[in-house]
């Protein structure tokens, strides 16, 4: 029995539908959550930057004895390779596990994948569902979604559903039947894309499919904690979610959600 | 890129036959193996017993700076759950996986185990298979098999071919048309299990399967090394294993195959 956390990471609140969906499937398991507030959004950056922002995000958890990491975000997953494969313990992240969910899940072959800039750059996405299908993907960056789901918009604001419907024309003309929603902040907008794209399309959450995978592995590998009752999870953040995400994060993650400022240097 | 080494145990050469798999599938990788060879078989020995000695085995390895484990035996990934559950890193056995491919290649879902004693009292491998098909495994003890094996005997050894033929009356009986391989000694006889269940039987090598699932969640937890070229692959025994057993293991492995006494208390 393994009772040291699993440590989960961000830019910002995206990856707590990864820890909604951890909780549900290991109750049993002690959590702690990271998100870089304060500097995101990370789509729009370079893979280098990406990379050395999440080697400092991961030498932090790191640093509370967590025993693996999910890299929630989709950026982060695409583009900081390098770090994530040097790190001491196991590390999941969102690619695999959504391609996968993707690929079983379409009968046309035909797949779109909503994710930011440094995602679709990477090619990495839409590389692991093509190698599946034998078909090009639909990739549309959506730049300004994450931020819009960072400050707290929900999904029937009018402004983040005039996005997503823009954002989801090339899906609509290229009659995909899958949508990967490949950065963990699309999740909290998902019903804005399924009021779009409608019933015949079915969209993959690579933040619940990341945490299926991880729960599966970490059961695999012989990593998970006993049948206590664990502490809380921790949330961490680099800088304090505004009200409207806080507000988001308790509808998703219950009242227990109380998110601690991570100084720079601090141990959090 | 993660530069440690993987560790592979068992009772004693039965997990060579992982050690070859993963070769080929991570020929990145280096290896480190311990066969309780002063001790073996496990077979017949207790639960708690068998616990006892893996966490003997495991510590050794973890003294090594393992980032991995694969516990290539059947009788401790059915016996040892309480020590493979404690460690600090993750640790592959070889059931779920050859559980799984059992299940898949089964047109009938009538599928037979040989195993040793104490992985066939312990339940765990039927059980595993049996939850995937809904029905009855036709579960075999062959006693006789690890220690034959590990005296060196080749698969057309008359004595070995005489206790494989009746170990597998039970499999011709109930008309299975998969058998798994339980125990990590038995591939290494596989072609007399063939020799007797016929071109219809289908087997199921636990190591070898254990291996790929291994290679593949290695990959997925971001843990493996870059593409430099390894150190070759230490082999430690806990007594040097008989000349024709090491002929075996040259058979398997290559010239390269040199065992290592480790010695009580060793830091081998």
């Amino acid at each position: 029995m393994d009772s040291r956390p699993i440590g989960i990471f961000d830019s910002g609140i995206g990856g707590l539908s990864a820890v909604r969906a951890l909780r549900q499937l290991l109750p049993g398991e002690s959590l702690i959550y990271l998100g870089d507030t304060a500097r995101m959004p990370y789509g729009d950056r370079s893979a280098e930057e990406i990379d050395r922002m999440t080697g400092e995000l991961t030498t932090r958890l790191l640093r509370q004895n967590v025993k693996a990491l999910i890299a929630a975000c989709g950026s982060i997953s695409c583009n900081a390779g390098k770090t994530l494969s040097s790190l001491p313990v196991p590390c999941y992240d969102v690619v695999t596990a959504a391609a996968e969910a993707a690929a079983r899940s379409s009968k046309t072959g035909k797949i779109g994948l909503a994710a930011t800039e440094a995602t679709v750059k990477s090619g990495r996405f839409a590389g692991e569902i093509e190698k599946r299908t034998g078909q090009a993907v639909t990739a549309v960056p959506c730049p300004r979604l994450a931020p819009m789901v960072e400050s707290g918009m929900v999904p029937d604001d009018p402004a983040l559903a005039a996005a997503v419907a823009e954002y989801c024309k090339p899906f609509l003309r290229d009659g995909v039947d899958t949508v990967v929603l490949g950065c963990t902040h699309y999740p909290l907008a998902a019903t804005a894309f399924a009021a779009v794209l409608g019933e015949g399309v079915t969209l993959i959450d690579c933040a619940a499919e990341a945490a299926k995978a991880a729960a599966e592995a970490l059961k695999e590998a012989h990593l998970l904690a006993g049948g206590t009752a664990p502490a809380a999870p921790r949330y961490y953040f680099t800088a304090l979610p505004p009200q409207p995400a806080r507000l988001l994060a308790r509808r998703l993650l219950g009242e227990d959600f109380t998110p601690q400022l991570a100084k720079p240097g601090d141990k959090g």
